[in-house]
């Protein structure tokens, strides 16, 4: 009989309706003859008394002063409070169920508190657990450390507990359950005809995590891909299928993906971009430029270095500080704030002309100006002003023809 | 150096206020050159957010059907929640301080989950950080298998991790934080003159928490009467010492205990009184009472038989079931609802004639009828009418001058 993993995030337990959902599901898939790996999150959003964010309040007011283990020891908690809520729903609906902490599941971590790396997954209690016929219920974001001390993942990490519990017991599938349905080709929020895509492939979704779409972290993304297992990303809320993240595609996939060059646009805002000039006397600029930034621990991106300077993008939450820093060695950049970098992403466009050609038509259409841009093999980047961001999202949406 | 363990409960940590009042006890405890182990509760009452009570609420909407290791799982989180709370406020008062799980802190039991026992603790972790000059906050109510699971000690269980850590950790004292001002000689909201013990013997006090003085777990006094480490039960609200309990004397408490006959009187209300009388021809009568309330799980107390019958008690909410099994097998009891059993208590009344002819005339005195009574070397036992309690409790309390 396969395994399926099925990933609940905090949304999905917090109320009524939801847990009616969370419970059509997995009865559904246990109709299915599938054997079930649930793993959840902690319950509820910021402001509820069992969310991580909720939880973190507890020490913020005395100076979040909390050494790492200790803050483990108290974030673990909201998994453990959802994984034993989860279990009673379902025995009280007749579904048998345990519940394991993640050092119970035998995710054994190294001992990095906060941002513990997984070193092995252990699945004897979890098989044991299977053959008994019950649903095994996971706490996510958590692991145990060789001496048996509790360590979390680190923010995001429920959907790597998911994958990594998926590769280990060769799980049929992973299914994301969140509040959206699907992985979309553009924000709604912004683009009014962005739709779920029914199939896409590993890299492209990693790209479109990495650049902005909040749907699944990269990393449990990577995991899914390397042990070559689909991942269906889908609303806790509907009926849905939502989105399948596999290479391996049937004939119909395959036509679908082969058709399609641009799967989807995505966007980060809030960057300042920076423009340094080179100068007479300073050879070393661009060595200096960016080991200051690493001292300082300014994250950058979106670099184009030339031999005539460099630019690149900071959050703007970190701009004055990169422009003193670079003062402090004698540059005097330009510093642009209020940026968007937009992100036109396909597993399909490598080596299809004219890719490009579209996107500066596109934005030349509506009078955007690009002010940089970078491209590798699946993703295309163009640095706009916010202001033009929401019609620059639109105006490629539609030049692709996403709304298809 | 030596370790004071001292224990803190819900109450203690779930304002600003208490909290002020555990620095401070921790602080001046700091200063007098002791290595610290405290052990914490789950924070706040009944319909705060982390309560154990409220945690259980969580599952009780699902009709309570969470196997017990689930449950422990759920429970388990009260304390770790206060012990990484505890641990934050310290470190936010320059007071270094790590916080430890029950397995954490080496505090290895059974697999009875809900109502485990404790093998053994191995106190390797706790040394180590005391001997770096940490604070130790250990989760209480709390140990793991050692297969690692997290299991609860049952109700009222930190007291028992508190002196087993003690006793493991050969503590000079174990201070137990409470929300009143010590061991008193009555229920203050009764008999309005009573006062605080300054010390008193373990087999006093377990008495009196037996009979329904609900200050601290009879099995957690037992454990440190085992190990001959003094206990303190004291207020977390105030600086006063409390009471003392301790079977080794310094001469001065020698003498107030030797001018002591009675500690204290407590009370334990809601008992209907059962009569059976021995009928022709059932010579078995009480071996069938008595089998047939153990069959049906109905628990009896003050327990008097004769030849010509049995007299005992059962909780109020079990009188109708105990009269209708009685029924049953052929006896007709007699039962008075609404009784309650008081209780006499004092170390030193053993061999001392005439506390009970004190008793009797105190209650007489009043016209208060004695529908039952019972003693053991150190007890004795009355039960009256509900409606007489009160004052019964007053009446004694004076009789023995407890007020002095």
């Amino acid at each position: 009989m396969g395994i399926l993993v099925q990933k609940f995030g905090g949304t999905s337990l917090s109320t009524d309706e939801a847990r009616r959902y969370v419970l059509g599901h997995i009865s559904r898939e246990r109709q299915r003859q599938l054997d079930l790996v649930v793993v959840v999150s902690a319950m509820g959003r910021k402001g509820e008394p069992y969310a991580t964010d909720t939880l973190l309040s507890l020490i913020h007011e005395h100076g979040d002063n909390l050494p790492p283990r200790e803050r483990d020891m108290l974030l673990g908690c909201g998994e453990m409070i959802s994984a034993t809520v989860l279990c009673s729903i379902l025995r009280s609906n007749s579904i048998p169920a345990v519940a394991l902490t993640g050092g119970g599941a035998g995710i054994i971590t190294d001992s990095q508190f906060g941002r513990a790396r997984i070193l092995e997954i252990r699945t004897e209690a979890i098989h044991k657990a299977l053959q008994e016929g019950q649903v095994v219920i996971v706490t996510g974001f958590q692991g145990v450390t060789e001496t048996g001390e509790l360590t979390t993942l680190g923010r995001g990490g429920s959907d790597t507990s998911a994958t990594a519990l998926g590769a280990a017991l060769r799980a049929e599938r992973i299914d994301i359950y969140t509040d959206v349905n699907g992985i979309l080709t553009a924000d709604p929020r912004i683009v009014k005809d962005a739709r779920p895509l029914s199939v896409v492939g590993y890299a492209e979704i990693c790209n479109m995590a990495r650049q902005g779409a909040k749907v699944i972290h990269p990393r449990a993304v990577e995991i899914a891909q390397q042990a070559r297992i689909p991942l269906r990303v889908r609303s806790t809320f509907s009926e849905e299928e939502g989105t399948l993240v596999t290479d391996s595609l049937d004939a119909e996939q395959a036509a679908i993906v082969r058709d399609r060059y641009v799967t989807g646009v995505a966007h980060v805002s809030g960057v300042t971009q920076i423009t340094v000039h080179a100068q007479d006397g300073h050879s070393d600029m661009q060595l200096h430029v960016f080991q200051a930034m690493a001292h300082h621990h300014i994250s950058v991106d979106f670099i184009n270095v030339n031999p005539g300077g460099a630019v690149y993008t900071v959050f703007d939450a970190d701009a004055d500080q990169a422009v003193a820093v670079l003062n402090e060695i004698g540059y005097y950049p330009k510093a642009v704030s209020g940026c968007a970098k937009i992100s036109v992403i396909g597993g399909g466009m490598n080596g299809v002309p004219g890719i490009m050609a579209r996107i500066v038509e596109a934005l030349t259409e509506e009078g955007i100006p690009i002010l940089q841009s970078a491209d590798s093999n699946t993703t295309i980047w163009v640095l706009v002003r916010e202001a033009f961001m929401a019609k620059a999202l639109q105006a490629l949406h539609a030049k692709f023809s996403l709304h298809q």
